[in-house]
């Protein structure tokens, strides 16, 4: 084992996992669009250390995340429940459970949507790779990741928030 | 982009992705019990290059890999349809949809059985770490990852099969 911590589960129902209790650290007014998502870290509970997975509920008119694109790392989503809006800066689409998509690096500026009136809940995978920082078309913020894996947001001249 | 091939899908239904069409490289006798499960890579397709993300589907009485561990990788999986047998060096237990399971490398050797008479599927998320090696605690075989990402297996004391 690569850690001396107490021995992590090899199998667990996904559902059952905890939700994250750290919130974002989005600043307002962005945070409060992201308010109603819930995130449970599955690929940290088996001490999982090169890429990330959540299972992520996103209650009705929430989103995931603002439209950003990552500059290095990659991310894929899988749809479990629900019929979440892909958007991205080509355009947008309704997804239904069984559908997937991917987001390479330096790739297309995306987020998920609920537009309906039923939760979304949808796995999420992204890596970890460092020196990784968020692009936002639309909106008046940037990201870097710090050395403890906390992203830093900005506004796109600098100052910070 | 990255790349300067055609423009890559942004999302799709996971079950209509092509089939990996490359059979495993595993030699006989191995081969052989690893011949009834079918992989659609769906990362690539989206452009992803730091992980790997494969639906799969074990038909009855197949296995996804022998006892396994990683020395640099992570694997995660995810239970979409069917009731496989989780089986690892400290012993076995059956999942379920719904059920997840993540092994840190280094950690403890795992493999994927069907014994049930009915398909398996499941979401398997791996990175791709340069210079990982393969063990197999129960089989005269060793892997180590080629430079073009391919498997290397010799037996155990470094001859070739």
């Amino acid at each position: 084992m690569r850690d001396s911590s107490p021995p992590k589960p090899i199998a667990l129902i996904a559902a059952s996992a905890p939700p994250r209790t750290k919130p974002s650290n989005y600043p307002e007014p962005f945070f409060t669009r992201m308010s109603r998502r819930e995130k449970r870290p599955l690929g940290d509970l088996f001490g999982l250390k090169n890429f990330g997975v959540n299972l992520t509920r996103l209650m009705p008119g929430n989103q995931s995340a603002l439209l950003h694109r990552h500059s290095k790392q990659d991310e894929f989503v899988y749809v479990l429940e629900g019929e979440p809006t892909l958007i991205t800066d080509q355009g947008e689409c309704t997804r239904s459970p069984g559908m997937c998509a991917g987001f390479p690096a330096q790739g297309v500026a995306h987020q998920l949507v609920n537009r309906t009136d039923r939760d979304v809940v949808y796995l999420e995978i992204g890596d970890r790779t460092a020196g990784d920082e968020g692009t936002y078309p639309c909106d008046d913020l940037q990201a870097s990741l710090g050395a403890e894996g906390r992203w830093i947001f900005t506004h796109k001249d600098g100052r910070p928030y």
